[in-house]
């Protein structure tokens, strides 16, 4: 076996503009995301020989985005994988660059939530209703923020005010972002006051709920070196599936062991043996707040029940050790299913470029993304890591 | 560019029983396939590294395969792409295997039509509802058979007679596969008489409705060789997704295009120059016989036009030049969507093993699979290549 390290490259991306979108249809949504990376690669349609699509409730099939793009007779599978829909319709087409099959590939993501008939429970159905009855997530995540305390000795204000600070944040970030659904400030107390949606989480602890969709050029770097100079690189890919949920008794609900897999998987790959040290942003899945806060252990960034610490400190703002969610995140993007892992992969894109505006980190070099799908114990997790030209 | 010829090998597989299996779930049918497959292959569930689930209704992620078959924290890719679903899976497979990033995977598909209210329409609702309203699947194929008619000047008599001996040869192939779900004669007068479902098409002009599921294990042909001598091998992968439907103008519904691009991508990393002589077995997508007819046009097997000769020569009967749909085909099996492709690709498997039973063909070492799906104009087709080590 040999991984995926340096192996694939990405030459253009694209975000369509995240919020409500009603005057868009998802067809609208893909060809405003795709026509981004085409114009940023470079590249036209026609140039794309073969393509992935992640959706979760948009389509069934590969062939409307071939009726959207005018790709006609080219191989286009569709992948549908719970909130890592994106990614892992993004590694099938890293796979299949690095096995020599394609030269230039496209990979896209799309999602409306806000017309569909597909909004709130949106998780719940999409990890299938067939073993256990569906809870709605941010009932499923509140357990883990009240076990997560519980373990640590944490009181529900100082958990609350972790929480807070994680909101806001991101919120921060938000207002940088011209593509974001929401990009006003969020302040600590506003998040700890608003109105309780599943105890411990607030209306600010939870992510929003938006369309949009992200679109991928991917290639090898061979062929990227004679697009442009500051093409990405993938350096890792995992994917974590996990089978039994909450009913194993040993499920302790204050860590994620698919995170913790998938990250291993992908740091196996990209030679990555510290982390916080080594990775210089992240793009994780902050469904919820606390989410984000076990994420930051179960990546390696924090030791086990340490993560509030270094929330305190500041180490995942714009200015810190590790910059987290650096364009505002779910929380200021939403959660169109099927677009969201793209969506992080253009923001690390673009930070790795130098091209991220008001939100640029100081000479990123290595930069993560992460989706988090399903319920807990019972997850499907996706890591990528990406890196630029030696 | 390198194309797929013998980077990857088949070392197990597995066929549930197909037919109304009201007695088992979903999941009852992926244990069924996989844990033939396992045994097959000499493996156990702990060996499989990542694994493509392919199904349109029965899951809507890759978690529920990690639950049956006790996978954990494995990567899972669930694949959708209409009545490609499981040959697609196998594809994506068959490219991470390639790429080096796994050494043995599980690529399964299944479907469970009975009882899951997904049954007539169903490939009219998988093709998506967003481009045209869903017209049921036989009023579709009626419209070509019609039309293959008239254009080249077949009364309905004699078209309907070369229909009826597509349905009888493949009924009586099916009476030598134990796990197909019809396994009867049924004449050709039978089936020129039956009551109409759409004009000219009859009931025994279309396919059956079942469940099912069927399952590959794919590693590479260094490491198949310390598994088994009779290995076999992937020669060539196409797919082919049309965009523009019969709105286009010079639509002439007497052939699938997404079929000639589908396969003549297979054939080039085949090498293969004459599709009727040099490949010794097909398994097609015979949802109704007017289809098999046209693809046969379509993979170069008989000139266009000219099919209806070689049906009545008998060039598509076991005994013939070119056997197709040799266990039966969909008109035997069913079409559980998700499982059709690599149901498929389990009768090639054996074919080339020797070990088809009844219906075994002398000596064959090239087969072809075939899918396709959506509706006539846009549809999604898989063409699949296996051969015998050298």
């Amino acid at each position: 076996m040999s991984g995926i390290k340096d192996r694939v490259a990405v030459i253009g991306m694209g975000c369509s503009k995240f919020g409500e979108r009603w005057d868009s249809s998802s067809s609208d949504l893909l060809v405003e995301a795709a026509h981004e990376a085409f114009a940023d690669a470079g590249i036209e349609g026609k140039d794309v020989q073969a393509a992935w699509l992640g959706t979760v409730a948009s389509f069934r099939t590969g062939q409307p985005l071939a009726a959207a793009l005018k790709l006609d007779y080219i191989p286009i599978t569709r992948v549908e994988n719970a909130c890592a829909t994106a990614t892992d319709a993004f590694r099938n087409a890293c796979y299949a660059v690095a096995a020599g099959i394609y030269d230039i590939v496209l990979a896209v993501g799309v999602e409306k939530l806000k017309d569909s008939g597909f909004s709130g429970l949106a998780v719940a159905e999409a990890a299938g209703a067939d073993v256990n009855p569906p809870v709605p997530p941010p009932s499923q995540f509140a357990l883990a923020a009240t076990r997560y305390f519980h373990e640590h000795g944490i009181s529900y204000e100082d958990g609350k005010m972790t929480l807070a600070q994680i909101a806001s944040k991101n919120h921060h970030n938000g207002t940088m972002s011209p593509k974001a659904h929401f990009q006003r400030e969020v302040s600590v107390e506003q998040v700890a006051n608003a109105p309780m949606v599943a105890w411990p989480l607030g209306l600010y602890d939870c992510c929003g709920v938006s369309d949009g969709a992200a679109a991928a050029i991917i290639t090898t770097p061979e062929i990227a070196k004679t697009f442009r100079d500051d093409y990405v690189l993938v350096k890792g890919l995992g994917l974590s599936v996990g089978a039994y949920g909450i009913m194993r008794s040993d499920w302790d609900f204050t860590h994620f062991p698919e995170t913790v897999r998938a990250s291993q998987a992908a740091y196996q790959e990209a030679g990555i043996s510290d982390p916080r040290k080594e990775i210089d942003m992240a793009m994780v899945h902050d469904c919820f707040t606390i989410t984000e806060l076990i994420i930051y252990e179960d990546l390696g960034f924090s030791p086990k029940g340490r993560a509030r610490e270094d929330v305190a400190a500041g180490t995942f703002t714009l200015e810190g050790e590790v910059p987290v969610n650096t364009d505002g995140g779910l929380k200021c993007f939403g959660h169109p299913i099927g677009a969201s892992g793209i969506r992080m992969i253009y923001e690390v894109y673009k930070q790795l470029q130098g091209k991220a505006g008001g939100r640029q980190l100081k000479d990123p070099t290595l930069g993560l993304t992460h989706n988090l799908g399903g319920r807990p114990g019972s997850f499907t997790c996706s890591v990528a890591l990406f890196g630029t030209r030696d």
